[in-house]
């Protein structure tokens, strides 16, 4: 198969272009392209139909810069379009005078996707929040890109719905982010990804006309075309700004149950991992899993005690959502009785209570706050086929070990979905640990059958990388880049 | 906003187009493309690499014409490759030759998509039927895409795994056709669209080189380039040919509950949509409408008796699934006594064994059946928001009882998912209701916010009618098309 020649070709290619560097924060991006430059006309251009309150040229920082103030921007230039129409002549304009845009949304990301790499304008779409629809009766939205996860969700909770997404950034991250970067979250086990709740969306692309589209609708069923929506999710802004929203939400069911599981072997993991989807079946909602390292850093703040009493080498973080709170603790109790006969576990807590229930969960949602507490972060989210889930965490441990590098090595996330977020901590930032992990963690990850990226995606930060695992398809992806955005002005030096 | 601009005029070119024709059966498909015709040489060279067995030439009837026996293409040549090379080789070989192909799978779609028009090669997946492996713990189901839908189910029932997806025609149809077609069925409302299954697709490219690409991967989770796999999905064979499927499944839990409700008005049928999707909650799998003249039907048929006594306008089969039957069948029976209590139920019976919950299924089957024998059917399939769903049916019977026309109107289907299978039935083909329906039908739907195919997809049958409801995006879906298939040599005279 071509596939893989591409593939090996590439991973050289990377650990070649890498030999030398110190660290991936030192990799030089592209070179700026050969885009025009924002002067005073445009500004004035600009001001005029969006209005000079719209168009920001000073103190512009917080959207140059990430939040994790890992990479910076030089943009002079940010837009608040409020409407489609607005983007819709913002590209036009930007079209023909060759101007770089780069899309952004709250600004929650961790790979640099939605800050300027040179001086890009940046399209904020953190006006474009008005439009909300819902119809209780089928469950579907329609909504402005800009609206903020967590304030789409609390308005459908007023009519007895969620959005069937959920992750740490929700106060600040928009639903059309979320979108553009396919976030996953803590309950796509029980929910599915993004592709299946978005029915359509209204993209603006960047062409000489700024083109409104509307791929795919507001119907759960529609099999007139091709499914083009998909596209969107996950490009990053690579292919148009997405505007609207159509969107299946989900009935917002009043029974939560948790459970902290403490576990002797990654191999007992995974014979949970299975246990909990046939035995939990329809209600179960998150699988988090918490290594022994981890939850001691979460333990070194004397605000938290320990869960269980068993110190066990894991800790797992079962959460199920149904419509009967009896049912539900039944099933949750069931369960916990069934692994624990068959061995599965050292111990294990049902929580009791609505306190004891977030507890748990803000133990499991401390853990990289924990971590980026106790030294610099090298931050990974992988996914792996589970066999190999935590042997990246051994191998990684064993390699800095025989290098004699201090360095700590922690490993949570989404057992469930076979996302592992590892980390490497160490007191301050060492190049010597970075070279011991790049490209060393990317090329194990792909020989062993995972993704380099789960859920962060490409951004800056793995656009050096991001040909590991992949081969011809990243030819194609750059051709159909071609059909949305012939100048290329949206979002360069990145993915694509 | 562009889109639809361009929706009325195409509007308004297909009511031109179809004036003066008597029906959609004798629409004239476009002139037959400068594509070279199959010769002697061909086939030794076919023949040469596939083996003489697997290049058919004769007695191909049961691959030029669809089951349902409404379309006959002229193709003089079946290739029966066993493998994604095999296949890439004949993609090769036709685009040098300029030779025009149609992947099959399993014949069973219902608008001749499969089908060749003029004398293309049909590219048969059925001998590609061997590759399968099953990860249960992380639950990844690897495949060859010429499977039957139901040998799948069946071997990861034994796995305790179940496929997510269930219609009528799982014994004859392929996994590879069920995705290209984005088939829907019975159990939508539950597990979700393929798009929230489909992990990652091989794909062979009709381009100079058969190029054999993976698209998406193994992995629940993967952030690392467009997500291009999603393009494959209801793409109907346009872009490249499906060979391999990774693909999500679910546990096959072992409660199924079945419920018939008795509805007096389509208002209190919405009610219903609404109240199960929030007191089933988790355990709700299927949401099936069969109106009064629908049921009448298949009561006609002395072997079936009537479910309900209280005749009503309108029966909903309700069905859920579960991991505990006693709690499932106390959600059932609360769920009854609540719509009850409310009002918005006539009658309603909860089958109390297995017999009793298939005979509720096989009723509700039985209808397009039923429908079949007792005259010439105008099928529909399209999707409609929920408050427009029945209204359609009034609006057509009342239009043909205008004319005086001899015609019965039923109206069945997946109400859960706003899915209506609308059929008119008449003696025999009726010119003059045919006249009447179209494009009366799809303006209409169009006109209301619906889709004009939900889940049929377009093929030959609704070509004529693609642009009702779309607008640019059909343009771009052109020029995605060039991307894959540069030479059209892909199923030509249909969707794209």
């Amino acid at each position: 198969m071509p596939h893989n020649h591409v593939t090996l070709l590439s991973m050289r290619c990377c650990s070649l272009l890498l030999r030398g560097k110190r660290s991936i924060s030192t990799i030089v991006p592209p070179r700026r392209g050969t885009y025009a430059k924002v002067n005073d006309a445009d500004i004035v251009y600009f001001e005029r139909f969006l209005g000079k309150e719209n168009v920001i040229t000073k103190d512009i920082d917080e959207y140059n810069i990430d939040w994790m103030k890992w990479f910076k921007g030089s943009s002079s230039c940010v837009l608040l379009p409020k409407s489609a129409d607005d983007i819709s002549q913002i590209l036009r304009y930007c079209f023909t005078r060759r101007l770089a845009v780069v899309p952004q949304s709250g600004n929650t990301g961790l790979v640099g996707g939605s800050i300027p790499v040179y001086d890009e304008i940046v399209l904020s779409l953190r006006k474009l929040n008005k439009h909300y629809h819902f119809e209780p009766q089928s469950g579907v939205v329609e909504c402005d890109a800009g609206i903020v996860l967590e304030d789409l969700d609390n308005r459908l909770a007023s009519e007895g719905y969620m959005v069937p997404l959920d992750l740490g950034a929700k106060g600040s991250c928009f639903i059309g982010g979320n979108i553009s970067t396919a976030a996953g979250g803590l309950r796509m086990i029980r929910f599915g990804s993004l592709h299946n709740h978005v029915l359509g969306l209204q993209v603006v692309l960047p062409d000489d006309k700024g083109t409104i589209v509307k791929f795919g609708s507001g119907l759960k069923k529609d099999n007139t075309n091709l499914h083009m929506h998909h596209l969107f999710i996950g490009a990053e802004g690579q292919l148009g700004v997405v505007t609207r929203i159509w969107m299946n939400v989900v009935p917002r069911l009043p029974s939560t149950q948790v459970a902290m599981l403490g576990v002797s072997s990654f191999e007992k993991c995974r014979e949970i991992v299975r246990l909990s989807r046939s035995r939990l079946g329809e209600v179960l909602s998150a699988l988090e899993l918490i290594d022994a390292n981890s939850m001691q850093c979460v333990l070194e703040d004397n605000s938290f005690h320990p869960v269980l009493r068993s110190n066990p080498a894991f800790y797992i973080l079962v959460e199920t959502i149904g419509s009967d709170e009896r049912h539900d603790k039944e099933k949750v109790a069931k369960f916990l009785d069934e692994a624990m006969e068959r061995g599965l576990l050292v111990d294990g807590v049902q929580a009791l209570s609505r306190e004891e229930a977030s507890y748990m969960w803000r133990v499991r949602e401390t853990v990289p706050v924990a971590l980026a507490r106790s030294g610099y972060v090298f931050k990974h989210d992988v996914c792996l086929p589970l066999q190999h889930f935590y042997t990246l965490t051994e191998v990684v441990k064993h390699r800095l070990g025989l290098e004699g590098l201090e360095a700590r090595v922690f490993t949570f996330g989404h057992i469930g979905d076979g996302n592992s977020h590892l980390n490497i901590v160490t007191k301050g930032y060492s190049p010597d640990v970075a070279d011991e992990l790049y490209p060393f963690i990317y090329d194990w990850v792909v020989i062993n059958g995972g993704s380099i990226s789960a859920e962060h995606g490409i951004g800056q930060l793995k656009r050096p990388f991001m040909a590991f695992g992949k081969g011809h398809e990243i030819e194609i992806a750059k051709r159909l880049k071609e059909v949305f955005d012939p100048r290329r002005i949206l979002s360069p030096y990145k993915m694509l």
